[in-house]
């Protein structure tokens, strides 16, 4: 038996509004950071679990101290008996009646019982000796579906449809690991698509994207639609005409903005149209969907929960699901969402770049192709080539595509040197106190 | 010219959970809190501006952080140019990119934002020297409307629509002022209605109600359908066939079971079924409105912003509209919830108790009758018999009615004693960190 010793946090923040990489129609200026948590025990295994809660800068401090206060539930409690039942050990982080209030189940407090849960997935799979996507489609249906809390999703997924789901996609699952061992997970870049940066260098990066195997790219736009219709041209012309070029407005419209501006640009045919407004807005989604169709929408980098993600999909609001490795309450509420999209025959097609989220993310999508939906045909996970030499284990990327994991864990540790290095001290906060 | 000069933030508890007052279906044991903002200058009236965030215990120390990170972008600044626009220093608040990432615009940092807005607006409410509901009942139908954000409403409400609903209230403003004044505003009362109660305790505390004036009640639901229709049916013979009695399962269901639930106890008539489930879930809520009809559902206590609030409206899935004075991005919101409420012809009906509640939202359901709606028909602001000691300008009950507040302020304002004697500290902190 093993103990919960400690749970440490750090706000860890690289100072990237520097430079102009990441900049979209609504995050002019991010800072990226990690609000980050390590789990310590006693065992003389001298493992440890790593999660965390991805910002932008300025609240990374906010979202450190929720972690703390999510975390001082697990101090002092029996690892094995946490790392068992891992839907138990999520309920009881995201049951607390208070700490819900502070929701429910969204935001800072979800994001944070968020990093708890997902620490100890990564100390389990360490134990497992395991990387994630593999400790996760190694085990049951009937474990998996232990793992998801129904409440709020029954009218569109029962425990008994997840069963079938799961149970559908065993067979094979031996084989599609081997496979996924062998050709790795397609990625698209976002590297190309960044406002602020000239045409010369879009048109370069571009070019750089293709030769580099990547089998989709992606550009901003929202922020003036002349200079979108210019980047799109270029975009266009370098890459030809069948290459799939997805476009992302970071919430900046409403409905019948959104609508304007995305048949403004249909004439690039583009892949995709991602987050054309409010991620609260479901029926907003559905609007605009009807409004730009064929052009399909995604959403789901601040989609809040399982609830907002299963409302987006019975309204029949987007066509891509952007999952988030840090946005929503952990690896079991990603689950619940990777089972509704499955329901309702989606892609799953993770947001990633920040701060680790390439790292996190890839486990979801592999876990997918093994044990749920059961193919890669139309998905993709996003990449961005940002901060990954922090990561002990950093993402690797081979013409194009994700190189599948081996490494035991979900990806998720930082060095210790690069946490001591970015460690931020806020500046502000005596001012105010 | 005078100074924002500081910005003191608390974490005030007080420790309810000891008595069961105030046990739901989802809170068994609420700490009523308070994270609690004075915002400080150096002008010569000595006024300070308070403000806060209720919770319901743990975390109210992340909501505190999340005020003073919040709070530190009006430190230093000019008091009267903040207060001059409000429209502006709303938007200053709920612009900063980098914090919206933390919701966006949903959960404590959203609360947060909220706090120190409504801080601002009982400090312009005390300079003006009238209460906070007089002040913007005596703005213009222009001055308001430079109040709202209209970034995602415009499909439901624009500009021009809000200004024809304030235009079409503005004769008979005076009249209406006097009558409240006069009148006070109905109110309606849960105490009789907790969970937990004995059975003669429920019907003493119903026939009090109707002794005390109240002409509306409300009892908690959701825990055990036996218990559930005993409950109600005490209540309706104490009340009588006519008396208006609400019932809140505090999103205890899934919508199914919410449909079942209820209809099961329509035989008591039940005024208003509220939270029958997940805030997110819009589509629930419609479901669910559906299934129950002719009962109305009611919601809002947890709908974190206007976004959400436009849905529910958009799709039929509620009757009445259940602001809350501290869920939502402050005053500003409020007010574009109000007026989204009065474009769709739904009553709002506050949610109140816990801390300050009260005292905070009678403000906007009296503002709504002066100068929106321009009516009381249908409305009631919920009153808990709660914590009212604790402010300075206590909430006031008489016959049933709110009597209308007139001490200048937002009636958001504590004794300093109060703050010393429940000012929390952690003892998990340490052991944490």
């Amino acid at each position: 038996m093993s103990t919960v010793t400690a749970c440490t946090s750090a706000d860890v923040r690289f100072p990237t509004s520097q430079s102009l990489d990441g900049s979209d129609a609504m995050n002019p200026d991010p800072d990226y950071s990690a609000a980050y948590l390590t789990v310590h025990t006693d065992a003389e295994d001298g493992l440890s679990g790593h999660g965390f809660v991805f910002t932008i800068g300025r609240g990374n401090d906010i979202q450190r101290v929720a972690i703390d206060v999510a975390a001082s539930h697990i101090v002092g409690r029996d690892v094995e008996e946490l790392l068992r039942d891992m839907g138990a050990t999520s309920r009881l982080l995201l049951h607390d009646s208070q700490l819900r209030w502070l929701g429910p189940e969204k935001g800072v407090m979800h994001m944070a019982i968020g990093a708890v849960i997902n620490a100890l997935w990564d100390l389990k799979a360490k134990r497992a000796g395991l990387p994630l996507w593999q400790l996760l489609s190694r085990m049951s249906p009937e474990e998996l579906v232990d793992l998801v809390d129904f409440r709020y999703l029954s009218d569109a997924l029962t425990r008994e449809e997840a069963l079938d789901i799961l149970r559908r996609a065993e067979p094979g699952r031996e084989e599609r690991e081997q496979r996924l061992l062998a050709e790795g997970y397609p990625a698209y870049t976002t590297t190309p698509g960044w406002l602020g940066y000239s045409d010369e260098k879009l048109a370069r990066l571009c070019r750089e994207a293709r030769e580099d195997g990547f089998t989709q790219i992606k550009l901003k736009v929202g922020a003036d639609l002349e200079d979108d219709i210019r980047r799109f041209r270029i975009a266009r012309e370098v890459m030809g005409p069948d290459f799939p070029i997805a476009m992302d407005s970071n919430q900046r419209w409403d409905v019948a903005d959104a609508i304007e501006w995305v048949n403004a640009l249909a004439q690039f045919d583009p892949h995709w149209i991602e987050e054309p407004t409010s991620p609260d807005d479901v029926l907003g989604h559905a609007a605009i969907a009807r409004g730009v169709a064929p052009i399909p929408v995604a959403t789901g980098e601040h989609v809040h929960n399982r609830v907002m993600f299963k409302q987006l999909m019975q309204a029949d609001a987007l066509r891509y699901v952007q999952i988030d490795a840090t946005r929503v309450g952990g690896v079991n509420e990603i689950i619940a969402i990777v089972l509704l999209a499955a329901k309702f025959g989606l892609p799953v097609c993770p947001h990633a770049g920040g701060v680790g989220l390439c790292e996190a993310v890839q486990h979801f999508s592999m876990f997918d192709f093994v044990a749920v939906s059961g193919t890669k045909e139309g998905r993709v996970i996003e990449f961005v080539d940002h901060l990954h030499e922090h990561f002990v284990t950093p993402t690797k990327i081979e013409g194009g595509s994700y190189v599948t994991p081996t490494a035991p864990g979900a990806g998720t540790e930082m060095h210790e040197e690069s946490i001591r290095q970015y460690t931020f001290e806020n500046p502000a906060a005596a001012e105010v106190a």
